[in-house]
């Protein structure tokens, strides 16, 4: 996934604002979802009545973009747990420069609740697929 | 009510980025909807089934703030009607300096239908009262 | 230009937050001023030390989108003075709905004195070119 | 530092989109270094040619806050390095509930080269006693 960074994306130094970043992976994070899944968010949230909140974000930011400058993010799934998913996200240029690296962790809970719930079929598999396709699994 | 702008506020050229300030606006109107009429919209929308949405907005920019400015914002009614009320929220340094000056019609309706619907009481008393207070009824 | 409306660009109310349109309206005038101008804003305003400013805007918020639907916005040149442009934003689901209307007037300045300048050349004439090729001028 | 948590900081699931976290985050450590260190960022940046990018950040999501909510941030100071500072951020409903951990690992550097610098006199200074008033050295 491309994204290209905003003018109001950036601060007075003229740099990517630090928590936009965590905007960028969360985007790419709900895109995947979406699109590789095929769950988007609010379904998940309206007919599954179900949710996947990150509980745990980790990220290193290497080099900041400046405005108009693209973003390339890849996905890769790291561990599947029992209600648990581990990603990790790399934004780059596309090329050698590396933006950040993220790991993600979400977990699958059941709404109004929010009780931990076991991740759902065909979510699970499509997961799974996406890791090995990966050669991640 | 005064608020700070931050420097993730602000774009590269070190001022206030300018959908920003209709952020600072909006929530200026939600803190006067929970503090003066007692009603936040969480309330609004959750208990009440119903809500205020902005269905136009108007704004002059007029002077840009840059990071740790504070900005005053000042909030009149300025005509209230069957079931849309109009604001009118101007921001400052708190002495000449006028940063903005915006209208705002909001309209309230019911939901999910989306149906204008009368303001109920006792929010269309305080919206009265407050106006009156101001000198503008 | 086509843009998705993101689960963090909506509020408890399922919709878009009214502020978000506002980013979009203006991602997508920068967008055309990278793209159709050729004049990123960094050039502006770093190289040119220029700067163009919103001076007002006006935005008639008829449907508020919900996460997934995707925006079309199309941007017409309404008037173009000596140093001010104002624009004509519309943003639909690319077919009957329409989103919002909005109005935004941009005034050259030079910077940092933040007087305003004549519109220089190569933009002025690519915007009444623009302008001309809509039907507009 | 109390902020509270605002209507449009809120996605369909009616709590706080995980990436305005970081924003709170971020506004409270700007705020310690305007307020505490006496250092502005824009100060900073300008007219000492410096930046303190964040280069790491890690949070743990323990509780969702949801509209009108406050949250209390405490700041501590973890660990001071020649050019590098670790600050844990705690956000809690200022009684039992804690809303985030963060932990940042900020990195002083000179604009416009972007290398590793010492962190400059009395900022160093002000970090250790801030620090050891803590309790923390």
């Amino acid at each position: 996934m491309t994204q290209t960074v905003k003018w109001g994306d950036c601060d007075p130094a003229g740099i990517i604002y630090t928590p936009r970043v965590l905007d960028f992976v969360m985007e790419t994070l709900e895109a995947w979802c979406r699109d590789v899944l095929g769950i988007p968010w609010l379904k998940l949230n309206r007919e599954m009545h179900m949710g996947a909140p990150t509980v745990r974000a980790e990220i290193d930011f290497m080099a900041a973009p400046a405005p108009d400058q693209d973003m390339v993010t890849a996905l890769r799934v790291q561990k599947v747990g029992r209600s648990s998913v581990t990603y990790e996200l790399t934004g780059s240029d596309g090329d050698e420069t590396i933006f950040y690296r993220a790991r993600l962790v979400a977990c699958f809970i059941t709404r109004p609740t929010f009780k931990p719930a076991a991740i759902p079929e065909p979510i699970r598999s499509r997961i799974l697929t996406y890791q090995e396709a990966c050669g991640d699994a």
